[in-house]
């Protein structure tokens, strides 16, 4: 049964699971534990004693793998919703014992093999000894070359801390921290960051450092086991963590990962008291009689910051399914959107009050009071889709007393018939003019005081703002104002294990070349976002270049430890007029607006960045006669090649 | 509203559209239509009289298409649930005018272009003036290039007959008809079998020879447009329709058709008589008064015969999700199944009764009542899986009165284990010994009176059956009986367009070299199947060789026409033991069985099979040291290349 009831909430770490040791009699291990609340085993499938080379003696042919219960036992379904396989935790395949080595590969592959078998969703590996594992990365590697469907979760401990020789302890005062993301990290690698190697992460009662574990959200963790050690106890008597446990808990919740219970019962409450708290419904086990789950308290407390969470917002619930997905950028100049986007566009009220406040602004900076009533002024939506920027633009004039003549210029003739359509439901005849024409053409019949455009993408200029407004400033007069008057785009690395594994599915380097906007979530933001580009508006430069280039450093925080890259977040933010801005930097972010989500530029080869090194990125913006590209690359701590060389694989058509 | 409750039918066909002229009051004719219970409507996007030359004259910046409505009017997601746009009837792309070719060029891009921006689902293209229409198919096929989602349904008439001059009147006494689907050909050829080019067919009162009629259902036909001509008067005054054109329908509903009621109301009933029928809630307009719509009448027979069908049986509900849909076949011999393979297989009662049947009538056979309390007869399973065919086995043993000596020989370790589970759960140990191995490489300790095996494909031979019982019957007395004891597969010509085109999307020349299991659905088959390739077993003949080679002529029935092969289904009827058989074949299938879907033989290239011509096919079974594979070819009318030649493509590995 779930954690809880929370609205919007269909992810998987809703689900709680308990880790048990080997029991011969599944169906009772089974249904205790799931009237007792869990939603699923982690079990061994293979008694622990079992040893191939033993066991070879007694003759092949009528041999049978000593399960814990078969398919017959439990159902195929059974199994597949309700068990995760625990790999025999004895294997060691880079042991110096070549017996030993020969029974953990042999168990390891049987292991799997009944586990795909039984058709579970998922497989625990056991902790790698140390980190030199290679042996045991081979031979999971070639199990994952021929899996269906099953996961296989490396078992990882969260802080390690190694025995120590008696010289460094003197020196150190304690043990030697290893970094295990290390572990995790040459395995993945090993692997080729096979999709279906995931992470179980094993939580003590010690925790790394804030960044050191920011890292592992973008990493394909899937359930954090917490050891009963890392409970502390109430002043009830009852267990509960540390703030730091409970905010990562809660960070798991909200990045899919379920919680496994895991351990001895530290607890000693009595029946009665636990009793009084949730879950004790169906507290029943096969055999009638009443059975307490010794971890049942555990799990309770699990299921209390699971309900504490505050409910998913509106607009989040239905961003969640765009999470991570990677989506091709708009291409609104060569393209027409269809007249769902623009709705959904338009929905965004926060985008638009914020034009209606600059417009408001830049109409009383224009006109006094004193010539309110005679002065016109000449307002030219450039990109006036279905007209909501015609409305903010009239609701200023309105708000600040100013007379407003309006042109709506737009080259998508379908939408230009909706404005048709708009003017006449709101009887605006009079003060709109829609022109039916790709701005950067337009002859117009006289000069604009401001200039009002909504051309920004996620990377501000990436929709070629720049291009187009170059183009419309023609009829801007020489004191006109545009709006936005200027734009900067934003970049910052990120660790994004899953995008990496997306964008690997097409089996090209072009895909690798391509900039994608996502609802970033599985990712670790490995430092602070930095400016990129600039563009400011209008530029009556004689000369205008729209062609840039900037070389950026990013240093990781100190305890970060050494993390992968796999790309960057693009952001942007823009100035509308004066001290009115927009953007989704996450530093400055306008809240509650929906209309961008990040853009992501990936590299074709993740970059490992030690500890304290610098990372070296180039950004080049590249403007050719009939498109715009992005040129980039690392060059600190190794060189990358240069990505998109000649816009070969991304480009935006003018 | 969908026409009736229907069982397992989630299928588009339970929505019924009415046809429409241009009508500027769209949201009414939308609710009238609606609250008269048809659930989408097929109508005109842009006025009829608009014609871009003279509009061109108005002057281009100022210019609006004059559509029916606008997104403001109806949003966005009611026009695309609930409309299909029409494209305007007058456009002639293939006119010696240049001026009506010019005219029509713009406006139907134009008219796309609107319905896209509108998200339509579908837009109907008014059927071809003539066989000759190749201007008009470029036009359609560049428009295919840049269309995101909607389908274009290419509206063509079921039965066409041309007037005649005099000199053939005189002759023929009367019209000729022209075979329409020819129309439809010619035009999805030179677009190159768009995907999202479909077809809508107008159905009058006289239709085609029923073969003629059947290659439709190979065809992506998306709606069935009942003219109101086509309805008959029953004796209270209603109409209703031939059982030629109920059947039509009935085969509709089933295949995903949908109807489309279009024309005058031909029957006038009065409003007391049709309020007794069915859908006569929510009978009001907009305005609040009652509003008859003149075609519900016919809306009314249609929705009887769809509640008129059978509910759809559980069997075939569960397939659903599976018809025309391509899956790789199991290679179970290479490849070891999954637990809830075998648990579905082993679901499949008639089967397995049959294998009982069979193993009964063997025991009968070999043992005569008077030895039958002191004779064992020694039967192997080879391939005995999780053990259903050892419990139908000694199912048979009890039910005759014979003592039965079993072998499980099974060569996936994880079904071993299953095998000793249930050994233990049955208590079956004295009558059963497991062999975990290979049935060819396993050294049996005594000979074998019975061998039973279920190895067979949808093809027959496909999964090796003939390789592995070879290598078995080693341990086969020599007066030894296999079940089963012969089997053969059969192919039968198809049109096939989804599953050409679902081929096609993988864009590569190995894709169509492959045999896919399919539970073959909107396909239309063309001759009755014939015979390909024949095994039986035991085999002691001295040089065995597994190799074969057919050539088969088909010849259609000579109502057909001519039609387009895009492959061939296969088949398989296998002899367990004398007259009890198992088998797919249509025409001697065993009912209720469903282990097996049918396999299918792609084409690279349709073959086109003119009126009265043979089709002449091909067919090799080539073996190789390490695998078996099929080759194919398609010689009359005209040569096709051979398909996966030395088995490059699809092969099954032994």
């Amino acid at each position: 049964m779930p954690l809880g009831q929370r609205q919007g909430d269909k992810s998987e770490s809703r689900y709680c699971g308990v880790e048990s040791g080997f029991e011969p009699d599944m169906p009772r291990l089974l249904t205790r534990s799931l009237s007792s609340g869990f939603d699923f085993l982690l079990a061994p499938l293979v008694d622990p004693s079992y040893r191939p080379s033993s066991a070879r003696a007694a003759g092949t042919e009528s041999f049978a793998l000593p399960v814990a219960a078969s398919d017959l036992i439990l159902s195929p379904s059974q199994w597949s919703s309700h068990v995760v396989g625990k790999v025999s935790a004895w294997i060691d395949l880079d042991s110096d014992d070549e017996k030993i080595r020969m029974d953990s590969e042999i168990t390891l592959k049987q292991e799997i093999a009944w586990a795909s078998h039984l058709s579970l969703q998922a497989c625990v590996l056991p902790p790698p000894k140390s980190a030199s594992c290679s042996n045991y990365a081979r031979c999971v590697n070639q199990i994952l070359q021929g899996l269906s469907n099953m996961q296989l979760w490396l078992r990882i401990p969260l802080e390690k801390t190694e025995p120590m020789d008696e010289e460094s302890k003197v020196a150190d005062h304690g043990g030697r921290t290893t970094d295990t993301w290390e572990w995790w990290n040459s395995f993945r690698l090993l692997c080729e960051h096979h999709t279906q190697l995931c992470v179980a992460l094993d939580i003590l009662s010690s925790l790394p450092s804030l960044y050191s574990l920011g890292r592992w959200f973008g990493e394909p963790v899937r359930a954090g086991i917490l050891i009963t050690d890392s409970f502390m106890t109430n002043a009830r008597g009852y267990p509960c963590l540390s703030k730091r446990h409970q905010r990562l808990v809660s960070e798991f919740f909200d990045h899919s990962v379920q919680i496994v219970i895991s351990g001895e019962c530290r607890h000693n409450i009595s029946q009665e008291v636990s009793n009084d708290n949730m879950h004790d419904s169906d507290n029943e086990n096969y055999e009638g009689a009443i059975y307490k789950h010794p971890l049942r308290p555990y799990l309770d407390y699990v299921a209390y910051l699971y309900q504490k969470l505050d409910p998913i917002p509106e607009q989040e619930r239905f961003e969640v399914g765009y999470r991570d997905f990677l989506q091709s950028p708009l291409q609104p100049l060569m393209d027409n959107l269809e007249a769902q986007t623009y709705e959904t566009f338009e929905k965004d009220t926060v985008k638009y009050s914020q034009y209606q406040r600059a417009v408001s602004k830049a109409l009383l900076d224009r006109v006094p009071d004193e010539t309110a009533s005679t002065t016109t002024t000449v307002l030219m939506v450039v990109g006036a889709g279905r007209g909501p920027l015609v409305r903010a633009s009239l609701q200023a004039a309105e708000e600040t007393g100013r007379k407003l003549k309006v042109y709506a210029v737009e080259k998508n003739p379908n939408a230009v018939i909706t404005l048709h359509s708009l003017i006449k439901l709101e009887g605006w005849e009079s003060l709109v003019t829609i022109v039916s024409s790709d701005m950067r053409c337009w002859n117009a019949p006289e000069k604009a005081d401001i200039l009002v455009s909504e051309l920004l993408g996620s990377f501000g200029d990436n929709e070629l703002s720049p291009e187009c407004l170059d183009g419309a400033q023609r009829f801007l007069k020489p004191d006109g104002i545009s709006i936005p008057s200027s734009y900067t785009s934003f970049i910052q690395p990120i660790t994004a294990s899953k995008l990496y594994n997306d964008v690997k599915t097409y089996k090209d380097i072009a895909h690798f070349e391509t900039a994608y906007v996502v609802k970033l979530h599985r990712v670790a933001r490995l430092a602070p976002p930095q400016p990129v580009f600039t563009f400011a508006h209008p530029n009556f430069s004689p000369k205008i270049d729209n062609q840039r280039y900037k070389k950026l450093q990013f240093q990781m925080p100190s305890d970060t430890g050494s993390a992968l890259v796999h790309g960057f977040a693009g952001y942007f933010d823009a100035v509308l007029y004066k001290d009115v801005h927009l953007g989704i930097e996450p530093s400055t972010a306008t809240p509650n607006m929906f209309s961008w989500f990040p853009i992501y530029f990936p590299l074709r080869k993740p970059i490992h960045v030690p500890v304290q090194s610098p990372l070296e990125v180039q950004f080049w913006r590249c403007c050719g006669p009939t498109k715009v590209w992005y040129e980039w690359c690392v060059t600190l701590p190794s060189p990358s090649p240069i990505h998109n060389s000649n816009g070969r694989s991304y480009w935006v058509g003018l």
